[in-house]
């Protein structure tokens, strides 16, 4: 019997490689002969980087870039000679989290420093590059990131802009013929965690620019100039960017990616689902078990899980989840693929408890599920 | 598809009725056109009058006897009249906790008040009278139990001594000839929840005389006195009591009724299983669930969901069983012929929210399992 466990990470508790080293503990217990396909998951983000790191055997690469307010710092990417993947997170090098405070401002930040990971990941002979967008200090529509890779925005008087995103109305130009030359040979993929378009009321300016330190005037001034980038860029590449899904991502970010290296824009659970192969694990697979920490109604939208279970359902897969805690209603969440839900916990016990045991709850949840399952193949035969 | 829901209670929680009422709404979520029967069990004891009061549609039968210091007490037994059954508790007439802990004293308790329940279910009518037999204040042998059906136990002078504990020693001859006619055409059976035999150390004077409130020289007296009874009672009825199962029961009121009444003893799980009738549910069954508040491999032996596993596991009916809380390690309780083990709790949670809460919680469980097992089903064809 072919069995996949591809559970998500279960926060502060259980990386999702660990999860899915203790839930096929589990089915050994219940089932010494299983064929069991491990295939940790993750939502994107932190999650990915471990994964690739652990499970994919990738390295971590170390380099020196431009933070979102131009310092020289130590930062970061993954690397998979094998598959010749780099996959990058953006907040390494333009993240919020690389500012005090008081230094948010999306006016005078710049993606910089993600185009220069992505140089570097070229270096190293990528030939696909994922760039997780998300936790940015940018609203620069990711003209930082294509400057770094030889893309000129330019003013009136034809001279190189600053690339921050308070510099985004001056541009009267954008002049693509310097871009690195290896770009169009590589294929990238954004990873997105949230849809917004570029601009409008749910636009990169308007939703997440206060949160990175601008005024209500500054976002005005960051519409305006988002728009006036939508605007060349159109002009330049002949393609509508201006309701691009996911174009609004980490300060728009996603559009530029997608306008100046034709990257494909995805959200995050579907790439981690491609590039871990879970399809491939799927193939002839009897049962499919994912898991998380907390499972309901709301947070199932978007979230591993939920993709686990849809993949499995497409192909047939009977789809259990086991989570540390599971959400009071959640009658609507089996048309995604679950077929059944449980959780760790193996009675009234403290939160405190459950995350440090939560590897042998998980052990012995996974030993039940499968033991309810094999009563109702048994019971057939 | 058939399934057996067999809950014994839910202490302090769920009655095994409501239990099973319970479980049925999260069959019926799972798979609305399951044949679902409910079958609550109990170990024994009050969980079973309920279930004959509420579940067979047995009656409470009012009645006035003498308690365990002889005084006049208003008791009650069950029946029911399509099935000419009487249920009694021994403790309602005899037990413990009629008396004030001052009032503790062996010496001078008696099962007579048991006998006279016993005569009232005669009365009724009753074919097949079941005696639950514990809690009992008396350490009596049953002597006051058939005396008050007739039987005289008669010291040195011929004369009828009084039948308390600490008569025993002075009987002499047993005259079984005045024995209630009636008694010969019914069937009785005597619920038992512990195994101790009459005598020894691990007889009904030495574990339980000291709880019952005899000093050491008094369970030394007592121990004396069983003794002789059982003595007499072989010279009469020709049959060995000394080691017989069951016979320490409630004082030897288990050797009482098994000599005076020939009543089988036998495991309280037992008797209730085969009054529910649970073997005839469980024909062509594809799935039996039991469940109790808590479930441990200590407390699996003698309980009512191992009962109910065991006779799953006989008819090649895989069993789960549903807790408000599972023991730390359950691998051997498999080999009863539990298929899987889940708790009702959802996630980290307080005590009292279990108990509060466990109806709803027990029939997301009940259903979530049941979608398990079908998952199972469905991948074979």
């Amino acid at each position: 019997m072919k069995i996949v466990l591809a559970p998500n990470a279960f926060k502060d508790s259980l990386s999702a490689i660990r999860a899915a080293e203790v839930m096929a503990e589990g089915v050994r217990r219940a089932l010494p002969e299983a064929d069991i396909r491990t295939v940790p998951v993750a939502d994107g983000g932190d999650g990915l980087t471990e994964i690739v790191l652990q499970a994919m055997g990738g390295r971590k690469m170390e380099c020196r870039v431009h933070d979102p307010l131009g310092r020289d710092i130590e930062s970061a990417f993954c690397y998979v000679p094998e598959k010749r993947l780099a996959v990058i997170e953006m907040a390494n090098a333009s993240g919020l989290r690389l500012l005090a405070p008081s230094e948010r401002n999306p006016m005078s930040t710049s993606t910089l420093g993600t185009g220069e990971l992505i140089r570097q990941a070229m270096d190293q002979g990528a030939e696909k590059i994922l760039v997780g967008i998300g936790g940015s200090a940018t609203c620069d529509g990711g003209i930082g990131m294509a400057g770094a890779l030889g893309v000129r925005f330019l003013d009136e008087r034809s001279e190189t802009i600053d690339p921050v995103g308070g510099n985004l109305g001056r541009i009267r130009r954008i002049d693509p013929s310097g871009l690195d030359g290896r770009a169009k040979d590589i294929s990238f993929e954004a990873i997105c965690d949230v849809n917004n378009p570029l601009l409008g009321e749910q636009g990169a300016a308007a939703v997440y620019g206060p949160q990175k330190g601008a005024s209500p005037e500054q976002v005005y001034e960051l519409e305006q100039g988002l728009a006036n980038l939508a605007d060349r860029v159109e002009a330049v590449y002949g393609e509508k960017v201006r309701h691009l899904d996911f174009g609004g991502a980490a300060g728009g970010l996603g559009m530029g990616l997608y306008a100046f290296l034709q990257a494909e824009l995805r959200p995050g659970v579907d790439v981690v689902l491609d590039l871990v192969e879970l399809d491939k694990a799927l193939e002839n697979a009897d049962l499919a078990i994912t898991g998380e920490g907390r499972l309901d109604e709301q947070s199932a939208f978007g979230k591993a899980p939920t993709g686990v279970a849809m993949r499995s359902k497409k192909r047939g897969v009977p789809c259990f989840a086991i989570a540390g805690s599971l959400g009071g209603n959640l009658s609507s969440i089996y048309s995604h693929g679950f077929n059944a839900l449980f959780s760790i916990c193996p009675g009234p016990i403290p939160l405190e408890q459950a995350m440090k045991d939560a590897a042998s709850y998980l052990e012995k949840a996974t030993e039940q599920a499968i033991r309810a399952f094999l009563a109702g193949k048994i019971s057939n035969t």
